[in-house]
């Protein structure tokens, strides 16, 4: 039997979210997302350290792809503009993945140990967001605090972006909801 | 042996951080902390759910004084200033507790667990504060926008707090971080 197993890391997602809408998080085991991927409890644990972080595979690549993009804005960006481009490039990761990403957040918001880890994520987000303001010179407070509101705008963006029944782009989502936080928090 | 004993979940909280800064978080048990206490572990569960909730006593008050004073600010408030005004309620309720905060942020520090546990805490109150706003009538994603960005202010500065050599209040570092917040991400 040949070893090659052409995406298995994949396979194992889609296996992992259907057992998890179909049976709840809770009662799905390894054994059986590997089962029905059609692969063995040892390729899961290659690709994916536990049943939990099999949802939130692809977190740091998205931290840094945020990250990289934020630090190469140009120089003479405001730092909340640097954001402006960082959401832009994470939203374009997102592209074609709506129905996944429905899916996805379904089973999470179905479980709290679930919705909890999505919190963590999130802040190991803002903080990879900061230390790239840092290096573009962004002096504290302001670091962790356009960091904060770019995280803002991201979160509530995702989850009117994951709402709409018209199946947009993300990109527009997180940009309305940049320009929306603007608006709300101006000096008036 | 009476069974009055006068502020026994304030003795049992000073006595479960004594033991996690001596011992750590995890090496800690329920029936230390309350021996510690000079009480018995079924006291213990009168007062916490657990020896994790012992330190997150207080937080469903602080959203709810948080709530109730953003519903109380003047009508002619924008959604912004109104959760200035919950800012300042929750900020006086700190009032004199900066010695037994940072001896608890340093136990949270040293715990993922208790991490994880505070971006619960605050994403709870990001909901509260949302809630309010929407009862006060603005609008989604006006609501939840603002919100997370009064929390931002408020995770900020009370990092910023809890760090300042001068021993400040509370209110002055949300206030100036919330002030902050405003003009990085201003309309410039």
């Amino acid at each position: 039997m040949s070893r090659w197993q052409p995406d298995a890391s994949g396979r194992l997602v889609k296996a992992a979210l259907e057992l998890y809408a179909e049976r709840g998080y809770e009662q799905t085991t390894v054994a059986e997302i590997a089962a029905r991927a059609g692969l063995t409890e040892r390729t899961f644990f290659r690709h994916h350290a536990d049943k939990r972080e099999v949802l939130f595979g692809g977190s740091r690549e998205m931290a840094e792809a945020f990250a990289a993009a934020v630090a190469e804005a140009p120089g003479s960006a405001a730092p909340i503009d640097a954001v402006a481009v960082g959401l832009d490039a994470i939203a374009e990761g997102f592209t074609g993945r709506l129905e996944f990403v429905r899916r996805r957040q379904a089973v999470i918001a179905a479980s709290a140990e679930l919705r909890e880890r999505e919190l963590v994520k999130l802040a190991s987000l803002a903080d990879a967001l900061t230390v790239a303001l840092r290096g573009r010179g962004v002096a504290e407070p302001a670091a962790s605090l356009t960091a904060e509101a770019g995280i803002a705008a991201f979160k509530v963006g995702f989850a009117r972006w994951v709402a709409d029944p018209d199946d947009g782009e993300l990109a527009h989502w997180t940009r309305d909801s940049l320009r929306a936080l603007r608006a709300a928090t101006g000096e008036g």
